[in-house]
């Protein structure tokens, strides 16, 4: 198969843990005789510094031509203590998403036997733990209308959906489902909000088609507590844009580790695959990020064009890199791999 | 010292913990020669059964002429999968919370030694946790403008700052910060939201006036994260409404059950405390309830009169019925007492 895979490497630890998923892809590509071509393109803090727009036209331009987009990360500290700052590099990933149409933003969360010890949580309660959260990626006030009074004296964000937002990316949860378990958790704040009464509404009625799916209700506040109460209650989560934001980087401790934490943003035409960390200023550089979750961000990829076998076996290869301990230092503390060297031994084995 | 107290115990389970609260609040006065004067009053879903509104306008009068409300819980699983509904008990509270000008939520959270087993979490991470959010309960998403177009084709609602609203709640932090361990983290999205920039903006200039207090920031997604990788980072956090609402609620799982978190709501006159859990359908009526977040709020009423003592010998009255396993089966599984044995327990050591 030929693949053009747009690359935004992004900011922080962005550059050096997507060189690994491209060691990763390419290995593939090797062994199963695919042509994979990559192409570069700046955003985020980059590109501000760079050409002045966190997401300069040739970026969403080579994004569109392109079949897949491997993305690194995006913020930087400058401007996140700078609450005056007009551009910054967040908006590079937001304009990018809405450019690209990607309304569904996909999850998945599962724990490894080995590093069961490394949770926070008590092995006994996240042993098994296997759910996936969709999250809505191109609405709700990430994306309404904002706005600062004159004086400076007030502020104001605008969450908006459309029954049409909802459905798209409620089908796809609920065939992920029938694909699962056949249990869907749709996470709102219906008893408060009126965009969350028609979520429930909307994902009611498209629950009729998808009658072998049971579909359950939990408020935000509560879900953030079950997540970690009982994680292995969930299957499928589908929720709005920043209740996904906040429940699935809550949902990586469950892991052991946020970088481990993969997860594919797709739409009608095009597809995104990130890891869910973000550029993680402080280790930038030093060769100590684990780039694992962007070489599961990788298997994503794969698996959207249905290279599964290909998918699998990158998947296998993180398996036993964790099996044998050739991790950073996230997760293995005593005797650990820098960055490079992990995607080496992943490059070997595959 | 002569109080009035209006009890509202509300729905679900609020009837029966509410009724410890005041078992201990009376041998409370008997033993330190108080006069509390208890009046009862509907709110939410039995106010709308009884009268048709889920805050009675004589209940809201009932609560500005006392000097504190005791409240139980609010909310029944009929109205929340009704997305139709118009009239909802958790409009009750929240108009109780606006017409009472209840700005601040004041949750505290910590663990017991005896029960750091109970947690979900592992004991390392926990032990030691100590700190409290700061909700800002007044302003944000929950109180902005909502509609749904006439169509029914989208919704919206609107979360609206002022810098003075920011800062009322704000100050209340700082100083109590000043009185514990002189940390204050700042949760917000400010990387994305207007008004988390007005947050990030406003709490920057009020740290001026407590420059013995060290100011950090945190993206809500990351601080759900680090709520559960290490709770004892944090000392005082501050935040806004809805996120106030996510994150403490994750926070429950610290202790090991949400039926121990209490709060105190705080505004320019008047005072209100209620448990964080909710009204717990399911356990309504069955004696299971744990009264410990109810009875632990009734403590935080006792302060806030600045009896400060009778508050500590509630405090250590909980601590000896934990001690000796005089708990609710959420905490005590193989040889539990009942809702009332353990509010008559601790009426015993007062
Ligand atoms: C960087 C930020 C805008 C982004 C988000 O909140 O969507 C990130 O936290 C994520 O989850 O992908
Ligand atoms: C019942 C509901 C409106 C309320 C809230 O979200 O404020 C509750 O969850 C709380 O935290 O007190």
């Amino acid at each position: 198969m030929k693949l053009h895979i747009a690359v935004l490497p992004g900011d922080g630890i962005g550059p050096e843990i997507t060189q690994q998923s491209i060691k990763v892809l390419k290995a593939v590509a090797d062994r199963f005789d695919h042509d994979f071509y990559f192409e570069n393109a700046v955003v985020g803090a980059a590109a501000i510094d760079s050409v002045g727009d966190p997401l300069p036209e040739a970026t969403l331009d080579l994004c569109k031509k392109s079949d897949a987009v491997l993305f690194g990360a995006i913020g930087h500290p400058k401007f996140d203590n700078n609450p005056d700052a007009k551009v910054r590099p967040e908006q590079g990933l937001l304009r990018l998403r809405k450019g690209l149409g990607l309304f569904a933003n996909i999850r998945p969360v599962n724990t490894y036997e080995k590093l069961l010890d490394q949770s926070p949580l008590k092995r006994e309660r996240i042993a098994g733990a296997d759910l996936v959260i969709y999250r809505e990626l191109t609405g709700g006030i990430y994306f309404g209308e904002k706005s600062t009074a004159e004086d400076g004296k007030s502020a104001t964000d605008t969450c908006t959906y459309s029954v049409e937002e909802i459905e798209r990316v409620a089908h796809l949860a609920f065939k992920a489902a029938q694909q699962r378990r056949k249990k869907l958790t749709l996470v709102d704040k219906a008893n408060v909000l009126e965009t969350s009464r028609l979520w429930r509404k909307t994902v009611k009625e498209v629950a009729q088609a998808y009658k072998d799916v049971e579909l359950d209700f939990l408020f935000v506040d509560n879900a953030a507590m079950q997540m970690i109460l009982n994680p292995t209650q969930f299957d499928v989560i589908l929720t709005e844009n920043m209740f996904g934001d906040i429940i699935s980087d809550e949902a990586s401790v469950i892991g052991g580790s946020i970088g481990l934490l993969a997860s594919a943003s797709v739409g009608e035409v095009s597809a995104m695959f990130e890891p869910i960390h973000g550029s993680y200023p402080q280790a930038t550089g030093k060769g100590i990020a684990n780039p694992v979750a962007s070489i599961l961000s990788a298997a994503m990829l794969l698996d959207h064009f249905s290279l599964n076998k290909e998918a699998d076996i990158v998947r296998r290869a993180v398996e036993i890199s964790i099996q044998m301990n050739v991790c950073t230092q996230d997760l293995n503390k005593d005797n650990h791999y820098s960055t490079s060297k992990v995607g080496d031994f992943l490059e070997g084995v595959i």
